[in-house]
């Protein structure tokens, strides 16, 4: 087992390895006090996992319950996130019990933001079982539920008290899955470490998984512990994300994730080259990513339409619109446009 | 205008007087820099107030929305909470925009939990419409809607950036309305300030309600800005809350909560003095109090009945509960029962 130390305004450990879900009833009780808890989790990776969680949890003496609502992210929203609250009162959860998020982004994000306002706030762990999201989401306190109007419009930033990868549940995620998280984990290397992405290009990441999500951790905490609510060096991360979060739109969410991510930073890249934001060869560097992971890069969509997507995003901020550019492998900054720069940026992009 | 500072995890004026409504563009302007706003009221208060409001908003540059929901602690629910979301990201409202809530204490508590999760925190101001909120609920960062298996069971602890008290909405207040106010006035000084409880019941509240106010805040500010999060001193503020709770509980919430309180001051003083927590005479003042402003002091329910629906209590925190008594007028600290203590304490009360 590894462990990375996340700083942000509260300390905690992230716990990566294998063989840790056997284990994370002696985890939690080391950073608990209360020894009831709620595990939630969805109808995918209930089946699997939750048995298991629940042995450990029990044999280091905690009375776990457990609440597992529909996968997929349409159930993202907010009639689900109160069923999961109502169940918490129902089940009488005190302010000084726990929650585990057991499951993939979708789990994260929803358990940890009724963590964050069942009483106004009781602790939570993250169990991720995705390699997108223990590369990402898992980390750094963001959760969230969709509206109607949009993804991710309601959450709050909330730290975990602990999270924990085990990374032997990545070996049943189908390719697909798996590449969208290798899509965060290129965008890790691409925006803060060079040397990550040289690794990434020749290592075996299957081989290697638990450095791979170890290094990512790393790049991600760091950011986290500079800028926890995304007032500036957070927004890094968003890289490739502008253009990403309009192709999943135009998709009536038919893309994933990952793979639009994978696509929003090669057109990140093609625009920024264009418009001298990054040097010739950022491009090239993503594209050979994306291809060596199985990430798409062509985007079927026309500048109207991202256009359109984009400008309704919730980063848009009074009428302009921070954009992440490399400039250069490993080293990222973000550029503010106007409406029109971001047109523009948009028909070089394609 | 009178002006307190709260000084919690975020600093913040409360300001306090006659006529603020007409001026609530200007000063919101000077601690917002966006003027896009949206002010969230209700069914009640919309009517009396709004055209007011916008118009100074507008007089100072904003461009105001506004969402009005029905007025009523059952509405205080999930739903509206999610319409007045949908209705923030309809209207394209981003994170540095603002949200006005206007209104009495379910306005505020909810509007203020919208502020606290859309897209992850946007900055609110409270314009409290009654003496209750202006006195209590609009300051100190606790937002909260009900679920179906109690009140104020989801929210977040999210700072206004200013609270804008305008005393003379109070005018058109019910008198039993305005007692609900002075239940929790009664509260602050038999907790923090023994002189305040002398000026109560000898001076004219109306005439001086400016300064009640500005009491009252003060002592809720110094509470809130040594424990924001509730995991001691503020704690004292639910003096009479345990056995109100219960009360307004056991009613199905015909009883208003700063009726219910006025009896619970009542019950627990009862209880203390009986059990030697409290010496004699605290019960005597509650009384008195409550008479002067007109508020009940005779439970309707019996010990089995209160016990059941205290027990139920979200305060409750694995098997032990912490109920407030004064340790003289002006003092107060909080005492660890079990449910065996509660048990004993209930009936000691009645």
């Amino acid at each position: 087992m590894e462990t990375v130390m996340v700083n942000a305004s509260s300390a905690y450990p992230v716990h990566i390895g294998g063989g840790l879900l056997d284990r994370c009833g002696g985890l939690l009780a080391a950073v608990t006090s209360s020894r009831r808890c709620a595990v939630v989790t969805d109808s995918t990776v209930g089946p699997l996992y939750a048995g298991r969680v629940r042995a450990s949890l029990e044999e280091a003496g905690f009375t776990p319950l457990l609440y597992s609502f529909p996968a997929g992210e349409q159930n993202k929203n907010l009639t689900i996130y109160g069923s999961i609250l109502e169940f918490f009162a129902q089940n009488r959860l005190t302010r000084s019990d726990c929650i585990v998020a057991l499951g993939g982004g979708v789990v994260g994000d929803m358990a940890g933001f009724a963590a964050a306002t069942y009483q106004r706030g009781v602790d939570y762990i993250q169990m991720p079982t995705t390699f997108l999201a223990a590369s990402d989401s898992s980390v750094g306190g963001k959760t969230a539920v969709d509206l109607a109007a949009g993804k991710n419009l309601a959450g709050a930033f909330w730290q975990p008290k602990m999270v924990l990868c085990d990374t032997d549940t990545f070996r049943t995620l189908p390719a697909d899955t798996f590449a969208d998280g290798a899509a965060e984990t290129v965008k890790h290397a691409l925006i803060k470490d060079r040397d990550f992405l040289g690794f990434l290009m020749t290592a075996d990441v299957h081989q290697s998984i638990a450095q791979v999500v170890r290094r990512n951790v790393e790049i991600k905490a760091a950011v986290v512990g500079e800028d926890e609510f995304e007032r500036g060096a957070r927004k890094l991360l968003n890289f490739g994300h502008t253009l990403g979060h309009a192709i999943e739109k135009c998709s009536g969410y038919g893309v994933t994730h990952g793979h639009a991510v994978g696509i929003g930073m090669a057109l990140a890249c093609r625009a920024a080259e264009r418009l001298g934001y990054s040097p010739a060869g950022t491009l090239d560097a993503v594209l050979a990513a994306n291809g060596r992971f199985g990430l798409p890069v062509q985007c079927p969509y026309g500048a109207d339409e991202l256009y359109n997507a984009a400008t309704g995003d919730k980063k848009r901020d009074g009428g302009s619109i921070d954009v992440v550019v490399l400039e250069e492998i490993g080293r990222a900054k973000t550029v503010r446009l106007d409406m029109d720069g971001l047109r523009a940026f948009t028909e070089a992009a394609l």
